[in-house]
């Protein structure tokens, strides 16, 4: 059959060219920073081996039979108990345990987007959220941004009445590593608070600042008003595929509706290994040392972006997570940009595509996280001089 | 926040009458033929715990680490020459693997159906088919069946012209336990072909036939035409959450990138556990054994239905699966008789729901797999008691 008669909505899908030419990334010999993958070196593989002998051992028959579409009860009490704080318990019956937090943005744009509705999200924002959501056509507003995050004095009434929700990443954001500041968190919580306004707080890179300084939730300063996803890829391990969402008692339960539908339950089994993993504080113990990894291989690109970017070129000082935001000078366009350095064998990933509504083309995500310093230097030497060589020709 | 600004799709969603009743049937005392789990007797917990430790001792980073949407390709290609006969080779770029056949039903809606869109299901139909379609608002068309499963008759060019697909359950459907004769499965597989209808096979039960005696799928029968959906739960664990799908091309790319949207990929470590586990042929002597247990409790069932129940009460004769199908004499209503039954600690599910356009009332599933055969006994006698009685009220 040529002519499937596939959906309006399956015709608006297109593959990604940056997909396209990312896939020659997977040589050896490509310095990537263009994964958005965490370091393997922090999986815990031993620990999760232990636990599946134990949970295979102990309750073999509950690990790999259909269970509650909700989650599993003691994960989600270890969820609601971290996230309560002494001014807001979070109740189990508040959390949906996902499969991934990317799940969880599929369920959201199932539940709260009609075609039309109006969705706030931050220039830039996540690539996968935008994905999620335009499989139900929402008008994007978008929220301009700075090294700060998000502006919320660019939230003006008429922005945000009517608008279905606001889709922000407060925490080294993916992709610009930005982390939302106190006083801006505390003037969008008054907003959301005082407009009814649903904000949607994405948060997997949370717990990834490398000071150990965590600044508040969102959800912890207007827990009506926000939904919160929260995810175990960035600090066990993201082919386990389990996150969670935290919601008020009508949202969750119109969740769990949509993720019956969707794939009855996440997998019984990888829900008890994780919760065998993390029950008696091993996060505790093994977030620092993502942290310490992640710390150091930061550092060690901003050194290398000191050392060789050329004037004018403009990027953020992370506090944590696995992203830096580069601007270029000039009218160099990253997209072209991309292709020489690939034929460079260095590889990062074009800012554009994540603008919902018109981008500018000088930016660029660089991840340092799966390179080793050495290699870090060595790309990013070769990433600038195609850069100088290009402002070079321009100005000529 | 009191009003939650849903979409039209969530206002839509509703909980189940049913469900709501059938908690009770977690209570040790109930017998419950409502289920549809598998039996956990046939889970292989050791095989599946010695494959978790040699996939994370071997590749504990490949298993932890985000991995290719379409799915891990060893298994993927073992999906596809199982699949393959001498008459039509599946490719291994022709499987999805999914998180669940019930993903796969997710994702055909989002690419399939419009608002409106004509959708055909047998009468009755899969619920959870059902649950996932008119998450896109389509049209439904109910098709008649009998004992042989639905009638190629009553396709007319009329109800076919311009559906975007008709979903059937060839093999021991849910909710019926029916089969689909090979002679209307060829007749199907002809009108499929020759009015280019799309057939969207779901075949969860199909390893489970009795005799071992399968009859080809429609997807052998007409390739270009069949999206076919496969799935672990029934012949390892549902608990893996782990299905397939199997479709031309231009169907798996779009199906690919709706998954992407979804959940990125389903999880890393379980598609390779659950390769480890079938890789050396494991299901060929796995599957006998289950197909040995079920058919005992079916026949336990059987002769406890010819034992107890009143003249004028109908039911098939399953040759494989998890289920038989009761109709009953009379007007009883099966939503009141579940009431009593419930009262009398025995559960059953009424087969209204099961029908996506008017429903008649006197239906009900059974399901014999997880009740010891004097259970079964016991539980038949109970429900015959109960309808035997609610007829002579009727008749007096």
């Amino acid at each position: 059959m040529n002519d499937w008669p596939f959906s309006q909505r399956a015709r608006n899908l297109t593959s990604s060219a940056i997909r396209e030419i990312l896939k020659v990334t997977e040589r050896p010999e490509v310095i990537s920073f263009a994964g958005g993958l965490p370091s393997p070196a922090t999986f815990p593989a031993e620990q999760i081996r232990v636990a599946t002998n134990r949970v295979l051992s102990e309750a073999p028959h509950a690990a790999l039979q259909y269970s509650a579409t909700e989650g599993y009860l003691p994960l989600r009490e270890w969820v609601a108990a971290r996230y309560s704080t002494p001014q807001h318990t979070v109740k189990p019956d508040e959390v949906l345990i996902t499969t991934g937090s990317q799940q969880a943005l599929d369920l959201l744009g199932k539940i709260l987007i009609d075609e039309g509705s109006r969705v706030l999200v931050e220039a830039p924002s996540y690539l996968g959220a935008l994905q999620s959501f335009s499989l139900f056509s929402p008008q994007y507003v978008s929220v301009p941004t700075d090294d700060d995050g998000l502006d919320p004095e660019a939230l003006s009434p008429a922005l945000t009445d009517g608008a279905r929700f606001l889709y922000a990443m407060p925490n080294f954001q993916n992709p610009t590593g930005r982390r939302l500041s106190l006083a801006r968190r505390q003037a969008l919580a008054a907003i959301a608070r005082e407009r009814g306004l649903p904000i949607v707080e994405d948060d997997p890179y949370g717990a990834l600042d490398y000071e150990g300084k965590s600044l508040p939730t969102l959800l912890s300063l207007a827990p009506d008003n926000v939904i919160h996803l929260g995810s175990f890829s960035k600090v066990l391990a993201p082919g386990l595929r389990l996150g969670y969402v935290i919601a008020p008692q009508p949202v969750h339960h119109k969740l769990v509706q949509a993720k019956q539908a969707a794939d009855l339950h996440s997998p019984s089994l990888l829900q008890r290994i994780v919760y065998e993993v993390v029950k008696d504080g091993f996060l505790d113990a093994h977030i620092p040392t993502i942290r310490q990894l992640y710390s150091a291989q930061c550092r060690a690109m901003l050194d290398a972006l000191a050392r060789h970017m050329p004037a004018g070129a403009h990027w953020n000082q992370p506090a944590g997570g696995m992203f830096i935001w580069v601007t270029l000078p000039g009218n160099i366009d990253t997209m072209q940009l991309l292709e020489q350095a690939v034929a460079h064998n260095v590889a990062f990933v074009p800012g554009a595509p994540f603008f919902a509504n018109g981008a500018p083309t000088n930016t660029l995500r660089l991840s340092f996280v799966t390179v080793p310093p050495a290699k870090i230097e060595q790309g990013v030497a070769t990433l600038a001089g195609l850069i100088t060589a290009a402002l070079d020709r321009q100005a000529a």
